[in-house]
């Protein structure tokens, strides 16, 4: 039916007027998208001494190891981006405690605010994005299995502050891809 | 002529099929914008014991005061959005030295990262969208005529910070708007 024709938009790259480098324009209508760098948040979540991980059960890096983390939304802080992460993806409660690292990835243009924080309890459970949760000692991460470079990067930053507060945010190593 | 028609695009907000949250649909072409929060970077910059201030050319707040900060660009880094930004604003060079604070604006969805830097040397003038560019003492700062209030947090989380070094980022002070 007419009502729902829809017509897939064709954005094409040029320098709207007033603006100073190129943006993506809908080829259809104009419409102007300013496509902004993406803020991931997430935290190192422990329980004594061990950190809570969560296997991806959605591609990409389906089967891979990591910490809670995800897109930050609208209308929340960061520190209620990264809990909200961390409820959905393993099902824990967790008290925020402060910035461990920023990270900048310039190639995908996201900044990961990833976050020291401490469970409540040691309940977690798989949500609907991990097929499995656990709480690790730190001799049983799986590095060979884990999703990203910014997992491995925030595990051994967190582990280099066991026990300081009040510190700079890490960022990324050096030399680091 | 036919190839320039433009309709404007007509955006309703409505859950996405698999999504679970409301987002921006256009009516006309379907395209789901996915409006994430936005990063401002700036940088409280000084030189000696002077911090550096721009008067805004450009609505809103045109007139006041406030300390270099706008939209990170996608492609650069948190460090290297503040640097363009100081750059563009007062036409100062800068060396980024710390991340001074992270404020979370959630009514109007933007996360401020706010650096602190120094100035390679004395020189300043006014970009594009400032009117004019100063290096003021503390006891000159027109804390009446600030552009936001953002400017006046950064400020005394920088006075507060003199001479400090591994902090961690301030936040928004506590009982602000
Ligand atoms: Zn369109
Ligand atoms: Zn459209």
């Amino acid at each position: 039916e007419q009502g729902t024709a829809r017509v897939r938009p064709v954005f094409e790259r040029k320098i709207p007027a007033g603006d100073d480098r190129e943006r993506l324009v809908c080829g259809t209508c104009g419409f102007i998208v300013y496509d902004n760098p993406r803020i991931i948040v997430g935290a190192v979540c422990t329980w004594e001494d061990r950190v809570l991980l969560a296997r991806r059960a959605i591609e990409p890096r389906r089967g891979y190891w990591t910490v809670p983390a995800g897109f930050m939304e609208l209308r929340e802080t960061t520190e209620e981006g990264a809990a909200r992460e961390v409820r959905e993806e393993t099902g824990a409660r967790v008290r925020i405690v402060d910035l461990l690292a920023l990270y900048n990835l310039t190639h995908i243009s996201q900044v990961h605010l990833i976050y020291r924080a401490e469970m409540m309890d040691p309940h977690h459970a798989p949500g609907q994005e991990s097929l499995e949760t656990a709480l690790v000692a730190w001799s049983d991460i799986p590095w060979d299995d884990l999703a990203y470079p910014t997992v491995s990067w925030a595990l051994r930053d967190h582990a280099q502050r066991i026990g300081l507060s009040n510190f700079a945010p890490a960022g990324r190593p050096n030399g680091s891809p």
